[in-house]
């Protein structure tokens, strides 16, 4: 599909979301391509480095991303206080161009104080906001409650609003029946699935094609697999990293290009892993280093890697053929 | 044991970490007893109801509880504001008899927002704080990365520090290796362990006889068979509720009256289960209102109950001989 | 209670179902006490080697369990053809006195398969059938399907049945409402329970008070806390091992010596996870050769422990006193 | 590729494993295409019947099948007695041309029980065993007793052997390092995966592609997926019921239609999902019926539909286009 550019909706939210009562779906952001969930990057105090930050968007102007998403879950976002996440969002769309797409975190565990700090957002210069599920009371957090939450968030929010189910941070998998639902919701663009469940994501796809739902891909190692099922995009904690080849591979899969693609795919699966479910967000800065980018120190209780799994990490990227 | 009145301890914090350095433990605070972890009454509005809290504070000042523990799971901390947690601890101190405990939750996600809001916790009047694990991130929350948090927080603290590990919520739970390493800490004084696996509760007890740590039950479920094995005390979201059989319970107990205690125990898992697991928190503050209380909404996204839930839950409660 | 001798029952297993229709329990084996789980002797070849089981057994007379279980998850069964299993059933009434009771596990997978073991291991002298819920297709197997399966077997037995949850094994936890359900039929004595949720265990006693159901903890990790909600006995693999200590626990704990009852379960606990979770039934028969029993290996794909886990076994026997 | 037809490598097995010495891959068996798991037709009293057997066998014939699965999870292997397990593979075998493969599953918990079982099913006419990972002492199943258990099965099968991973009903995942050991040894073939996660999919072939393995999907609901990482195949239980469109899936992905592809998927994975998860092997016989084949009961505690569960499943297959 040819979708409109991304100012056109964004100069009129008001009007977009008039046009809800209208059958049919609604013209919508296009988010096709790759966006990297940026690291936040820290000084050896532990405070966040906003030179070091407009370094690294520096570097990945030259990289060919549909966009950014500052405070995913590879931001550290439950370590940085409400103002130092509106301020990172201000920092990066200053440096950003217009037609790059910033997607900010802005999920809390109640829904007062997501509407909040979705405003919020929306007024520091987001484009979209992805919003994580609650799950402190993962019990309670029923399709239907779910579906209450993200309903008023979605009514609020003057920007477009993007699902995102993590479960292994959050322990709770988005209820496919709660997606279905929100999907017809004018103001839900989509949603960022890092579950990596295949099935459910080709289902997600064939059941809301009347809805121009949009389906990110959570994680770089289903990402081939998610684009043959129908997904659009991908939001890859190893986009920090390896961005110029996700890219390449995104184009890859949209020209139908397959076999090479699956090359590729192949490559980029053991790094994913090492950056992280085997060494997280301590991992991925330290292999941002190594490719020209400003890494760092996580924030306590996260540790540093040992000499030991920093080589580890670093043989996996050499025996892929990246180092 | 016969341990010294809280304030003792209080007055002089830095003295008593002074005496770690000797060995033996150290004179700490006893949590021998029942502590319920309130509920924040909220008004239709959802906003914080002071005086209904000064209501409930009121009616509780008759049972023996031994203290009472202010933003635990039951008391919704993770949709309160920072602002709103302090207040709510300085409402409850200014109400509390000096002789009662009052435990605050203080847990954040970053070792730095927890020392902070650990600080001010004392500074507001807690007396202990109630340090949740750190969870997001569970994949990397190893056994080191806890020790370390607790530890840094711990040796921060003004105040004594008692771990928590509730794995519903978190899922995590606090390896029983960083327990025993974080026993010997001499301002951390037990832990509130809601997992209910007995045989590490009773693990717990044996392997930290040398250093009079504290074991809380964090349930009313396994509260019977957590005393059996040598725990002090209970941290039970149905305290709200029954807060008079639960210090009976406890009180047989310490006198050995096991088959009175069983007989006891028997008819209060399922009001338990109800106001926990089946229901949570709008099953929690439903129930309080039968029995004087005020119970209030909860704020979204957590739901009230519908009328059969409510109904299934009251027969509960009747079943059991309670209504 | 005083119940009435095994061999009553056992003498009129007809007349016993016949007074199912009156109202009211009927009598009973009685179940209270200690029952090994015995381990299955192999041969350096790993055949069954019936001499080194009498030599066991011989060992065991002087202990006084109630009775042994032949067949339970630490017998290896799954590892046994129909044929051994049997055999081994008929070895040990010959060498067993009658005033010691003989559970055999009998569960197989398909209902119908059950029934005929069941029925075999009858005629060859077991005194109750323990039955383990089938697993394999464990989505399929609701609560409906499970009550279906073991009223068919129960109805089928020609002796009483004891429903058997294993779920570190099965993956599966026989529901509550299918115990409840099943507690009601005549010729169900009881359930062994290795899940070790001590609040289901007391609900369990809770809600069949009626009906002179008897529980059984499946593990000597969770035996006192089992007892002071009301258990009877227990299966406990540390049995093979640690016998007569158990058989102390089981009299401390029925004559209300719970203090003296506490400090040996702590000094238990250790010893229990090490011959079950952390190293299973090869780290179970390596401990009973210390103790005087044959161990001797596994059958494959049970593997030997290695020298360092042999040690550490040894030292985790040593340091809680029995070595 | 090219590979060599069946009877080649089955007309000399021992040759076969004798090419093993000699660096790189040995001729193998080409699993390219679909098998149905063949469902074990019961007659009223659940005795095999092997009348209908041969229908459906006869049925199936006109579709371009690679081969067939007897005793696959479908076929309610666990249910069936050994000798039951015989005569269903040498039925199949005289009914089954010569160019489709017969895959037996020979899987049991022992070691040694799975060898006999392999070399029987041999003797019975099959082609390939497919061996399941024992499973019942599943803590203890660990990679070096897996990889242990596998090379004595493999080294004494005079038929080439396919690993089986199916976690949803073993409650294990046969580990990565594991299956990358096996993949080394001359007499194993593939694996069938059914567990679903398409990056440990991709991770296989990518890190097997030295050694020729195969890889297998093992349900029709990841096909396409699996095809797009480099897959060769799929055992899908849904190819009892839709055969032709599963031959057709695996003929556009192995031709590079993935558009055409992808339509096709996305009306298979509600259908599949109904006959697995959902409704298990009950709800696939039922759909079988509706598409001439027969189904009839399966045995207990396995329990058929209830009507509104028939109603729901014919819902499915009607709402994508199949009835």
């Amino acid at each position: 599909k040819t979708g409109p550019e991304p100012w056109d909706s964004l100069q009129s939210p008001g009007q977009r979301r008039g046009l809800s009562a209208q059958p049919g779906p609604v013209h919508t952001l296009n988010l096709r391509g790759i966006f990297p969930p940026l690291t936040t990057p820290f000084s050896a105090t532990q405070e966040v480095d906003y030179t070091q930050l407009e370094g690294n968007l520096c570097r990945y102007a030259s990289i060919p991303f549909r966009g950014l998403v500052v405070l995913g879950s590879n931001g550290e976002y439950p370590y940085l206080a409400l103002r130092e996440r509106l301020e990172l969002v201000s920092c990066v769309r200053r440096a950003l161009p217009r037609d790059r797409l910033l997607l900010a975190g802005s999920g809390c565990e109640s829904t007062q104080a997501t509407i909040e700090l979705t405003v919020s957002m929306a007024e520091a210069g987001a484009d979209v906001a992805l919003v994580v599920t609650p799950c402190y009371y993962r019990g309670a957090m029923t399709s239907a409650a779910l579906v209450q939450h993200y309903t008023e968030v979605a009514d609020a929010s003057p920007i477009p609003v993007v699902l995102y189910s993590v479960p292994a941070n959050t322990g709770l998998d988005l209820p496919l029946e709660a997606v279905l639902t929100l999907a017809q919701h004018p103001n839900i663009l989509g949603i960022k699935d890092s579950g990596g469940d295949i099935t459910r994501m080709g289902l997600m796809v064939h059941k809301t094609r009347q809805e121009d739902f949009q389906v990110l891909a959570g994680s770089a190692g289903f990402l081939l697999a998610s684009y043959a099922l129908g997904a659009c995009g991908g939001v890859c904690a190893l986009a920090n990293v390896l961005g110029a080849p996700l890219c390449q591979l995104d184009g890859l899969c949209h020209e139908g290009r397959w076999q090479e693609a699956r090359d590729l795919q192949h490559r980029l699966i053991e790094p994913n892993l090492a950056v992280t479910r085997r060494f997280g967000i301590p991992g991925l800065k330290k292999a941002m280093e190594w490719f020209g980018y400003y890494g760092g120190p996580c924030r306590a209780p996260l540790a540093p890697l040992s000499s030991p799994q920093v080589e580890e990490l670093r043989g996996i990227f050499s025996a892929n053929g990246w180092l």
